[in-house]
């Protein structure tokens, strides 16, 4: 099915308001989800639209939190999201962070009491939009083991910075510090195929192509994939955003996040509350002029999209340029939902008597 | 040979006062070159002494520099360093960073005209010592070529984050994003060793374990390897770097960075000064009590050495942990010196009439 992203996201609006969210807040949501699906992450956007339904039936997502600042100094804080929905936990704190760095040329929130936030670049653009550089990143439900164990300590755990440029659109660098997303690996599970040496590990810590190993005890890969070529380096990146995110705010960090299923219970024994995301915002003419900045990010850009190419059909890809190009041909021709995501959604439809899709 | 903690630091200290750095600058430039050396990483310590002096003795490094902050907000900064020794420009800049924490929170400091820096951690763990997390980052010499490039664009760029923790010591997070650090290329170039598949291509794009493969126009690859296993994440880390270093502060970035080896001339076409730096400290306390941060650290670190190893005589190592180690190792037992750079030292020092080692 195609879908015209009025229409998704007025559906999605829609499915926020039959859960209580205030008007505010489902049009936020919405607009978080609707950017991924935009951007061509089918795997953050409305796909996931149940899965915030689920959690909010459970009483693990709170549709009217009250989000609030609970410790800061001018340029950091601490945001307790009230278990609200990540997608507009996310904004507020990130609104914060804005806010601070207008006033003293930086701002850094970390957020605990949190639930999934979406794609981090959303939140990231968002300081690029004020001539800042954006910073985002979250934790998440563990499923990638550290280096040397077979046991899931750390979600795909993303970092996300995202700079303004001047002529070109903004370069915004947003990646699991896992080998391969979830996302990759529920593609390979569909189409039924193998995933490359390097993804993932079984239960027993040997190295597997079956997409569905980690429904077998299995476990993802840091980035590196393995200690020779730098699976360290990923664990390390990966526990650089849990600990910004959780051990800093007072959320539940590595294997004690709560899973973002709902048939999944969350662990008897939290080290802290939801999960916990972290953004900052640094404003450019905090250290230069934001034309000095801007022009020399044309130049960094020009430069290397015209690195000697292996191939000369494929040139290098600056960061953030995939995402784009599906946002203008999604803009044009509409978003494509397989079968599944439809079916999921006009369930939901069904249970609120909301107009199906 | 083995030499003294002692003994190395007082003849690192006369070779920088022989090139006329003034004894607070070539005492500090002693302790970052030491401090490598005593954590392990020898590719960053003394080893590099004579690299330095080269570059003086061309007059591409000024050894009376006079490092200032040329544009700042209250909690950012622009650094010049002057062409001074990275060694003695990046602790400035980092004490800046600390100061604008102390005062307001967080400080972050963008540095240009300054030249290679020692070892991230040193920096970063300054930020430690006062109950803040470290940021530091630093651009080099273009070695490390784009997903589907194989132009060299990228140095091996650097990102370390340090935390500190309670019971236990600080973690430390200090690594190229590069799939291998120099450094261990070097290693296998001594042994006439084969690298793994994964770390270097060759000048037209192909794989090569060949460890010279350098010397005859090929090119590191990023973090991830190739991009079915994410390189173009370890490409996005290494942009990010090069950005937050040098497009923010105005210094050289890409493949415009001057190379550390004195026989090869700086590019003749400058995008900027020297090479750039980025560092940045956020005080524990703007978040949560200190106490309470160090207690889940030592939580987190606890349960992450626990962690189910797959191998039960190799289990999770903590990042920051082989560094300690070695230090207490070196402190005990001396640092080991290799051969050629006992030689490339006695050199120095009977250039500069300075005792042998």
């Amino acid at each position: 099915m195609i879908i015209s992203e009025d229409k998704l996201r007025s559906f999605t609006q829609n499915i926020f308001l039959a859960m209580g969210c205030s008007h505010e807040h489902a049009v936020l949501a919405a607009d978080v989800l609707l950017r991924s699906d935009m951007r061509g992450i089918d795997s953050h956007g409305v796909a996931r639209l149940s899965g915030y339904v689920r959690l909010w039936e459970k009483g693990r997502i709170n549709s009217t939190p009250n989000i609030r600042v609970v410790h800061e100094t001018p340029t950091t804080a601490t945001v307790d999201g009230d278990a609200g929905l990540g997608l507009v936990v996310a904004p507020f704190a990130m609104n914060v962070a804005i806010e601070k760095a207008r006033q003293f040329g930086s701002g850094w929130v970390s957020v605990r009491n949190s639930n999934h936030f979406g794609i981090a670049g959303y939140h990231a653009l968002k300081a690029v939009e004020n001539d800042m550089i954006g910073f985002a990143m979250t934790n998440a439900s563990p499923l990638v083991a550290p280096t040397f164990s077979n046991e899931r300590m750390l979600g795909t755990n993303p970092m996300c910075y995202a700079f303004p440029a001047g002529k070109y659109p903004p370069v915004v660098v947003d990646m699991a510090t896992s080998a391969a997303a979830n996302g990759k690996l529920e593609i390979a599970q569909r189409a039924g195929k193998p995933v490359p040496k390097g993804w993932i590990q079984d239960g027993d810590g040997n190295y597997t192509t079956d997409p569905h190993a980690l429904k077998k005890g299995g476990s993802l890969l840091p980035l590196g994939s393995d200690r020779e070529h730098g699976s360290h380096k990923g664990f390390g990146l990966s526990a650089t955003v849990d600990i910004l995110s959780s051990v800093l705010s007072g959320a539940n960090y590595g294997p004690w996040v709560p899973p973002f299923v709902a048939f999944l219970e969350p662990p008897a024994d939290p080290v802290g509350q939801g999960i916990g995301h972290f953004l900052g915002a640094m404003r450019v003419d905090g250290f230069r002029p934001v034309e000095d900045f801007k022009a020399h990010m044309d130049n960094w850009i020009t430069r290397f999209k015209s690195a000697k190419a292996i191939d000369p059909d494929q040139t290098v890809i600056i960061p953030g340029e995939p995402e784009l190009e599906a946002e203008a041909d999604r803009a044009l021709n509409g978003i494509p939902l397989v079968d599944a995501v439809v079916a999921d959604l006009n369930e939901l439809a069904g249970r609120f008597g909301i107009e199906r899709l």
